[in-house]
C-alpha cells in the first residue's frame, strides 16, 4: 500500500472545479487537486469573509469568492463540501451559475438526505454524483486541510438513478487521483453502513465525554490526567466539528436511532453480566472483538505502528 | 516533557524483585527494572510453563520460576502482575516465602477488591503498597512488553492505614524510575476515577464492536473497510485482554454499574434530542466536549502528533 501521493496526471480530470465550503475537507480537495493536477483550475466558494481571506492568504485556489453562483459559472464540477444541512441552500444558491453538462457531487456523511435536498435544484444537463470520503481529523478550518488526506482511505459513490456513466467515472477518477480507493453502494445501504462506522461511535464517544464531565465525584482535572486508560481514545473523536455532527444525526435519524437500539439492548446484556457476575459471558464477549480488530489491521485501514495509520500531512 | 528514559540509577531501589506474571506490564516492569537500575537482580514468577520459556529466551530476568513462595524468598519487593481476579490465590501462594520487611504491590485496575484479597494473606512485618500504572496497550503476553511503556504516564498509589511511610517512598521511587508520575489517593477514589477514565470506556468500546458484528444488513466486511470513520478508535480498546477485563469488572462492579447508569441516562438525553430534532441541544452537547479534548492535550496525555502521544518501544 503506498505511503505517498504517486506524480500527477497528465491529463487533468476537471477543466474548472469549484469547492463549495472550504473546511477541513474542501480546502484538503483544494491541495490535493492542484498537487495531483486533478484540475486545471480551481476556485473556492464560502460564505465565511474569514474563511476566504484565509484561503487567499495560503494559495490554495485560483479564484476565492462568496458568490455561489458566480464561482460555480463555467466549472466542469462542483464539490459542495459543506455540513449536510447546508446542502439544499448551497444548491439553490448556485442554481443560476451552473453550466449544463457540468457534474455535481458533495462529500456529506449522510447519502439520502443530501440527494433529496440537492436534485430538486439542479437544472437537465447538470449530472449528480453523491460522494463520501470516509476520511477526517478532528480539526476543522481551512489550516486543517492537507493533500495526504484522502490517500488510501474509501470513498464512497451512491450513483442516483439516473447519475450519467460517464460522469461517475469521472468522479471515480478524481477520487482515485486524491489517492483513494472507490466503492459505489445506494445512497440507503451508505447511510446504515455509516450509521454504525461513525455516527455512532461519534454519539458514543460524544456522550460518555459529557457523562465524565458531569461527575460531581470525580473532578474533570483526573479525567483528564488518567485518560489513557482508554477514556482518550474516546475524546479524540468528540472534538469533531459540532456543526457537521449535528446535522448528521439530524439527517441520518432513522438509521442512527435503529443502531442505539441495537447498541443500548447489547449494553443491557453486558450490565446484566456485571451485575449477575456472569464471568463467562463477559469474556466470550471480549474475545470475539479482538478478532475484528485483526481484521481492520489486515486490511490496511489501521496499522499496528505507533501512528495508528491515521491519516497526517506529509513530514 | 522528556520522551525518553534518563540515566539509569546510580544506587537500585531494592535488592531483589520479584514479578509474578510476566504479561504485558510484567515484562515491561523486568525491562525497564533492568535498564533503570532499579533493582539489583530481577525474578521472574509465572503460572505457565509456555510463559516461563519465552522469559528465560528474553533473557529479561535473573532468575525464572514457576513456584511462588520460592520465587519471593528474599526479595524486598515483590509486584503482583496477574489479572485482579487472581491477585488472592497468589498471595496466598507466596505467603510462605514473603521476607520480612518486604514491599509487596501490584498493578491492579482495581484497588478496593484487590487490597481485600490480598491483605489478609500478609504476615506482620510485611508492607502493603498497591499501586495501579495507568498504562497499556492492547497487546498481552512477555513479547509486548517494552522498557518505555510508563514513561510520562501515571501510577496511582493507594496506600493502606497501615501502609508504612517508608515502604510508600520506595514504591514511589520505583515508578519514577521507570519514568512514571505518582499520585496517592484512597483505593475506594481511584475504582471511581477509573471507572469512567478506563473502564466504563472499554466496556462501550466491547460493546459497539459486538453490536456492528451482529448487523443483518451490514456485512463485517463493510465494518472493518470503512472503520475510518470513527469504529476504529474503539476497536483498539476492544482488542485489550479478555481475562484481564472480565476481572476489571467483576471486581469493580458498584462503581461500574454507577457509571454505566448516568451514561445510559445522558444517551437518553441525545436519543431524544435527535428524535424531536433538537439542533441546538446537539450543538451544545457537542461544543462542549471539544474544550476537554483540549485539556488533554494540554496535559500531555496525549498529544496533537500523529502518534497521538502513545507509548511505544523505542526506535
Amino acid at each position: 500500500m503506498a505511503d505517498k501521493l504517486g506524480p500527477a496526471l497528465a491529463e487533468p480530470v476537471f477543466d474548472r472545479l469549484a469547492l463549495v465550503g472550504l473546511g477541513l475537507i474542501g480546502s484538503s480537495l483544494a491541495r490535493v487537486a492542484r498537487r495531483m493536477n486533478l484540475a486545471r483550475s480551481i476556485v473556492a466558494i464560502d460564505a465565511s469573509e474569514e474563511v476566504r481571506a484565509r484561503v487567499t492568504e495560503l494559495g490554495i485556489a485560483d479564484l476565492v469568492t462568496g458568490d455561489a453562483a458566480e464561482g460555480v459559472r463555467g466549472a466542469d464540477c462542483v464539490i459542495l463540501c459543506v455540513p449536510v444541512g447546508a446542502c439544499g441552500a448551497v444548491a439553490e444558491a448556485m442554481k443560476p451559475g451552473l453550466t449544463p453538462g457540468a457534474v455535481v457531487s458533495d462529500v456529506g456523511s449522510v447519502k439520502t438526505s443530501v440527494v433529496e435536498q440537492v436534485a430538486p435544484h439542479l437544472p437537465d444537463g447538470v449530472h449528480f454524483v453523491p460522494a463520501h470520503p470516509v476520511a477526517g481529523t478532528e480539526y476543522s478550518g481551512p489550516d486543517a486541510g492537507f493533500a495526504t488526506l484522502f490517500l488510501n482511505r474509501w470513498c464512497i459513490l451512491t450513483p442516483v438513478p439516473d447519475s450519467e456513466t460517464e460522469a461517475v467515472a469521472k468522479v471515480r477518477a478524481f477520487w482515485e487521483g486524491a489517492g483513494s480507493n472507490v466503492e459505489e453502494m445506494t445512497a440507503e445501504h451508505h447511510d446504515l453502513v455509516l450509521a454504525v462506522t461513525s455516527h455512532l461511535p461519534h454519539l458514543i464517544a460524544y456522550n460518555i465525554v459529557g457523562t465524565a464531565a458531569d461527575l460531581e465525584t470525580v473532578t474533570e482535572s483526573e479525567v483528564i490526567k488518567f485518560s489513557a486508560g482508554g477514556f482518550r481514545d474516546f475524546t479524540r473523536i468528540a472534538a469533531s466539528d459540532p456543526t457537521m455532527w449535528r446535522d448528521v444525526f439530524l439527517h441520518n435519524k432513522k438509521a442512527v436511532l435503529e443502531m442505539l437500539g441495537r447498541f443500548a439492548e447489547d449494553l443491557y446484556a453486558l450490565q446484566r453480566a456485571i451485575r449477575w457476575d456472569d464471568g463467562q459471558a463477559l469474556y466470550d464477549h471480549f474475545s470475539r472483538t479482538r478478532a475484528i480488530r485483526r481484521g481492520i489491521i489486515d486490511l490496511g485501514q489501521e496499522t499496528a505502528a505507533p501512528d495508528f495509520g491515521r491519516p497526517k500531512p506529509e513530514a
